[in-house]
């Protein structure tokens, strides 16, 4: 019996945004990430640090029926969380206050991470968070 | 002038499920996921080999407002990606013929990646990539 296959980890994280380009504009310029060509009308899409992908879409476009690649499309705020470098958390407060942007939320955590929630402009929730929230084993 | 922070990667991906338990079995048989507790009601979490974390939420519960943590929550079928090793994708074949889960497409990318594409029991589009479907540099 082959061991059973499992993912190594995220390689696509999605989002959507009606209004695509203020939402890459926060993505690029709020939180410094490097934009990727490629989705065109569909959306936009960022390389993270890691190796990762950030992917906005435009719901009503990816939702489209008989796309070349299998469609999909959300309505209401979604939800992610960018894991920030030690002292990250302190840099972004200080770079969103001269931003004049929101922090909706700040979360020490029991795991010992700490984190900070704004809102990108599509309205979802977007959490930059300095080490852990959740345990480090399964359980 | 400090340098403007910027996030190393995505710690959390979220996605939605109204039947939380079918969402969640899924990712823990099928794909072999690890559990994490604490989402309680809420949802279920699930710990990747890279350190990162996909979040299943009962999109009406997580909507709620005043929760602790700012409310979120998407109704319409999302988009993962996960990253596999080599062999990963004829590996996973494997294992979903033999569960009867239909491969809805495989796509070959120029940038040298293949991926498979199917759907949790929520709709959500899943796909596992092995290599790259995106430019190694920006732009």
């Amino acid at each position: 019996l082959t061991p059973k296959p499992r993912p190594l980890g995220v390689y696509e994280t999605s989002l959507y945004a009606s209004d695509v380009a203020a939402a890459a504009a926060f993505y690029e310029q709020v939180l410094g990430l490097d934009p990727l060509s490629g989705l065109g009308e569909l959306g936009a899409a960022f390389r993270l640090q890691d190796g990762g992908v950030l992917l906005i879409f435009e719901p009503e476009q990816a939702a489209t029926p008989g796309r070349p690649i299998p469609s999909h499309g959300a309505a209401g705020p979604g939800h992610v969380a960018f894991a920030v470098p030690a002292g990250g958390c302190d840099a972004f407060a200080g770079d969103l206050r001269r931003l004049d942007i929101e922090i909706e939320r700040e979360i020490n955590w029991p795991e010992g991470g700490r984190s900070l929630y704004i809102r990108d402009p599509a309205g979802n929730s977007v959490e930059l968070i300095e080490g852990e929230a959740w345990p480090r084993a399964g359980g």
